[in-house]
């Protein structure tokens, strides 16, 4: 007998006859004799719709409301799932965030998980119940509600898993599993059969459609072994666990791209200490994100000082980097929005040189230019024009056969 | 400064504009300086919406997945109000009924509020927030979920000024107010200023379309002073309150009917003791509430024994009686589906004789035939020919001069 933990999302029960496919599976995974604990998102669109309401009454809806309105998506979904399983017979109990409770720190809107208590669900199980949780809601310390933020039942469910020592967190999702890339763009992509965490964090582009990263930095930090896989139909998934001798045989596991970054160069800085925080900490101060970092090296004392940010945030980092820029006294500062990141990932690549010769000598021989490179372990990312994108993706993915 | 509770329902909280329109209300009764605490409904259509869903999942939905279910709809206009209260500049904060917690018993999909504990709320107000409580639900000693049947709100609303000791419960509706029947009806039709607990409780029929009964006992139970207003005006709508000698000087104070009833006549039974409690019994155990009932004397030792039930209970209450009337031996079972009833209401008439007369006389004098009576200290109740119904209505109004 096995403790599975499966979590279905917003597609997989947009409403009730999808309920009931949901229901008929969990069926199954019960009469194999497994302890069971489902995990749910909201109908698809239901957040959507709570959120307009939200925007409807006030410019910037405030947190603990917020949490308040939008958490009651996943409690309609756990509910209806409930009711169903008994009506075919089944012990089932549904549980909101606060009744597990699961414990989170108390920032509205992108809570993070502190603790499951685990008792009232293992008292459940050991009767033979299934146990259906509301993902991506919590409570604080204070009793309100909290929610994790987009995506954030697949936190849920893997946080669930971890706590209760579960065999494996299932995550159902309308795809096969993780390809090596995406396979609108590329037909020869792949479905892998296994990925690490660390490929999977460093492939977040290509990961974000079937699995919200923080639940990946959970699954890594308690070893929690997650299968993704289709709600549709049978098929094994891909698995994302810790690495194995197997994995690293791979030089490179995917090939991901993201057209959603923007580019600011502030050029012609004095190339002297705390020149690049000061303009970071001017950006996170007003919580923007930033992405690739790179610094050129300098000529005449001067350097030019490059990152990326996501394109929602380019009007204001350009109005904050700006005003920095003038005081730092740089000659100029440049933006342009019609680039794309293309990073190749994989564990092989810390033991094996000419990877990234690969990668160049591939994108040049399609004639597409490398405005700027970035570099970490295992993964590579460059920046282009955004126009060759997709080209680049299939150029570099037959470059590295990931069509297998 | 005065502690005021506002409890809105369905319609006045049926989209954002609306919502907006409560704030404006609720800003004004905050800005003359009192205490204020706000119990909503769900927008018009909502539970309705829930309650299809749930029905789409099973046959019967299981009480404490429903009342999970169906206490989405108070949470999300709370959450609503309470962010838009809050970009006005006002300090606002909402409560689930867990959150404040509203304690009550665990019978699932109408359960009955047991205590409430101020303590949470009590601090909020002495900071000068105003305080939004979802109607319709609350908590139970296990930490389920429970709701308090349709209409709940109002219950909510007046439990929470008994329990905060408030000055005012304002209930606010799409009327103006309680009338003395059935505008629809009779153009006469007039606004009381006032009506004891009493008399609110027996015109039952008039009063559920502005007030849920339950929450009338509770009010008397605590002595709540209800103000039943629109939410449309500002108008002074009608005073639910405890008696007092102006009110008896007034003999007859509404006209109601009601023709949600069926009547079933056990014709031919032994007038012997037991016989009503055997019938009586067997219906309760199947939980069909019974209305009237009445027993005809006797004639060579046989009676007729008359009951009303819901129109929607008749087909399995026929059952019911057919079978232990089988077992009584009684000579036949009749039932009506076109009957009505007609009901005058009036603290007064305690104390004066010469009510019944005249409304005997009244309904006589337009041809209209009595089919069976029933009185209490302050009721007199009539059943009828549903296809007089107006006509009745209007002919006992205008007998009593109620028009004013």
């Amino acid at each position: 007998m096995a403790l599975v933990v499966q979590k279905y999302g917003g597609t997989s029960v947009g409403n009730p006859d999808r309920i009931r496919n949901v229901a008929k599976r969990v069926a199954r995974t019960c009469d194999a004799g497994n302890e069971l604990i489902v995990v749910l998102s909201a109908m698809s669109g239901e957040t959507n719709r709570l959120v307009s309401l939200a925007n409807e009454m006030c410019e910037l809806p405030h947190g603990r409301e917020y949490d308040t309105l939008v958490s009651t998506g996943e409690q309609v979904t756990i509910a209806l799932l409930a009711m169903h399983l008994k009506s075919m017979g089944y012990k089932a109990k549904s549980y909101l965030g606060w009744q597990v409770p699961i414990i989170t720190d108390d920032t509205a809107t992108k809570a993070r998980i502190e603790r499951i208590e685990d008792a009232r669900i293992r008292a459940d199980l050991n009767e033979g119940t299934i146990v259906i949780v509301a993902g991506f809601q919590g409570i604080d310390a204070n009793g309100n509600i909290t929610t994790l933020g987009r995506g954030g039942s697949d936190t849920s469910a893997v946080a669930l898993a971890a706590a209760l020592k579960a065999d494996v967190c299932e995550i159902y999702t309308d795809v096969d599993g993780v390809y090596t890339t995406d396979p609108n763009i590329c037909k020869e992509a792949r479905k892998m059969e296994s990925i690490s965490y660390d490929e999977m964090l460093e492939l977040a582009s290509l990961g974000a459609k079937v699995l919200q990263i923080r639940s990946v930095e959970f699954a890594k930090k308690y070893n929690v072994n997650v299968h993704v896989r289709s709600s549709l139909n049978d098929n094994t998934g891909t698995m994302v666990t810790r690495e194995n001798k197997d994995m690293e045989g791979i030089l490179v596991s995917g090939v991901a791209y993201d057209k959603n970054e923007a580019k600011i160069v502030v050029m012609g800085v004095a190339d002297k200490p705390g020149t690049a925080a000061r303009i970071l900490s001017a950006l996170s101060d007003a919580s923007i994100p930033v992405d690739m970092i790179v610094q050129n090296v300098s000529q005449a004392g001067l350097a030019d000082f490059t990152f990326t940010v996501n394109k929602t945030d380019l009007k204001q980092a350009m109005q904050i980097t700006n005003q920095v820029a003038g005081e730092l006294q740089a000659r100029e500062v440049i933006s342009d929005e019609k680039i794309s990141k293309i990073s190749i990932v994989g564990l092989g690549m810390r033991s094996h040189a000419g990877v990234a010769t690969t990668m160049f000598s591939a994108l040049a021989a399609a004639n597409i230019n490398i405005q700027t490179i970035s570099t970490s372990e295992i993964k590579i990312s460059v920046i282009i024009d955004d126009k060759y994108t997709e080209l680049a993706v299939r150029v570099l993915h037959e470059a590295f056969n990931l069509q297998g």
